[in-house]
């Protein structure tokens, strides 16, 4: 492939990543096993592709996880246009996305997402992985923010710090005046040296597993009660708050009219919405917020 | 009052349909009682007022019921002031909103809001009622919707046709190619002969019980089964996306920095996103989305 045309190789680079994700994480689970939808593009609609949706729902670790594929051609809207400040031309993009909700509160939730896009005039990659914890144990933050330094470091020593500083901003839940999680790394628009960056975005995809599944380990038999699980269905609430209301991602793909059920394989399973619930002060739950509230340097 | 500013006397009126209302569901459901939140707007912020919030949880009948009262001034941002197609000026706004989330999937959630806005140069009324049934019971909807064709018909008779349509307008999910319940009444912008209005508004908001709870008396000893609920908890799924991904009320509360708890009161207790979930064909689940996605004339 190495000859093949970025696009190509993207692709390619996406859909084995997805094979192999999935695998990986049906392992650690240990129960559940993966469906898998392949869907097209509606007929009717003016762009081509389509792409393979992965979910695993009602595991013993995962209560559900979906991870999707997608390859798709089409036309930018006059909106999407102006927001990216580029003419209204053909584009085609392909990425790989995945959210990983655990049963235990006391095992973080993770997002990770490749993409790429390519315009007539211009093209670059984006994505990123973040975590959201309900119960905050640092040396799991601190595994998790260590892996992507040295997956940036091994690249281009200014990644590691523009890319932690734009993931605490991106995943800032604005009217809750918190962050969604703790963070991790997230770029957009690197179009500069395509190939280098695709080298670095090959890195990050295949880290991704590194990143996580240590602390799902570590996590998996920690005991938790039914107090812990209300908090977590309470905190997920605010997961969804986030992408349906900022995420970028969501609400363009649900504007373009992308497939809804693929695109909201991110929401949670099962959630709670308690007026105005507040944690004790010094409790486990008030630490957590407290690092929410004020982003951290973990590495 | 009846020499008062118009502002003053809708502000009195919101206020008194919040404490009967509030008694009157609080006899309903014979078990929990509405707690009370009074808050200002923040300190630092531009605008002033406040309001009282009321909510009810884990009663006989409703498993969460929200009613807000609000009556805040504050400089219209450049933002809403061009959506609004007016001059960038100070505003004083008040309002009534309810959402009640029965426990039982067998009772529909109804919603309900009537806002009157002052500018210097222009005033206007809004608002309405509609109605979110998880399983379709057509003389329930028939009755909800036969009340307020009765009372927009005492005031205007080109009221009900204007304001059905603008309901079903209103509250359509895009995304998900469906109505988000069957629909009511929904009307914005009444700013011509406003005491005539505020007439309407008036009778309009002590009806709603009258449209609403025989509906819940009716269907309150009906049964129902787990699977049932888990549809409930579905379909509440959609009730979230549709507020915070379109409900401009939401998000132009989020986005004027309004105070998040109580404008998120809305939000279901409990809710689950299930992959790609279909109801069995000729079901009742079935028959009840074959309606959210035609909606029908009831009267």
């Amino acid at each position: 492939m190495s000859g093949a045309p970025l696009k190509d190789r993207a692709r390619e680079f996406f859909a084995e990543l997805q094979s192999s994700i999935c695998a990986e994480l049906e392992a650690a689970d240990g129960g559940a096993q993966f469906g898998e939808d392949r869907w097209t593009h509606a007929p009717g609609g003016a762009g081509g592709g389509g792409g393979i949706s992965r979910m695993l729902a009602g595991g013993k670790v995962f209560e559900k996880t979906g991870v999707n594929l997608a390859a798709v051609t089409g036309r930018l809207s006059e909106r999407l246009a102006e927001r990216l400040e580029v003419a209204q031309d053909d584009f085609f993009a392909t990425g790989i996305s995945l959210v990983a909700h655990p049963l235990s509160p006391m095992i973080p939730t993770a997002h990770m997402n490749f993409r790429y896009l390519e315009l007539p005039t211009k093209a670059w990659f984006g994505g990123g992985a973040d975590l959201t914890p309900y119960y905050l144990f640092e040396e799991d933050v601190r595994h998790f923010h260590r892996t992507w330094k040295a997956v940036c470091d091994r690249h281009d020593s200014s990644y590691h710090p523009r890319f932690k500083s734009w993931c605490d901003e991106y995943f800032f839940v604005k009217h809750r005046d918190e962050a969604r999680g703790v963070g991790g790394i997230f770029f957009d628009y690197l179009s500069d040296d395509l190939e280098r960056v695709f080298s670095f975005v090959r890195e990050a995809g295949r880290e991704f597993l590194r990143a996580y599944l240590p602390i799902v380990e570590r996590r998996r038999a920690e005991p938790w009660w039914d107090a812990q699980r209300e908090w977590q269905l309470i905190r997920r609430g605010r997961y969804v708050e986030f992408n349906l209301v900022h995420d970028r991602g969501t609400l363009f793909g649900l504007e373009t009219g992308g497939r809804t059920e693929s695109i909201l394989m991110s929401l949670p399973p099962l959630v709670r919405w308690s007026y105005d619930q507040r944690p004790t002060p010094g409790s486990r739950e008030a630490d957590l917020l407290a690092v929410l509230r004020t982003p951290r340097e973990w590495v």
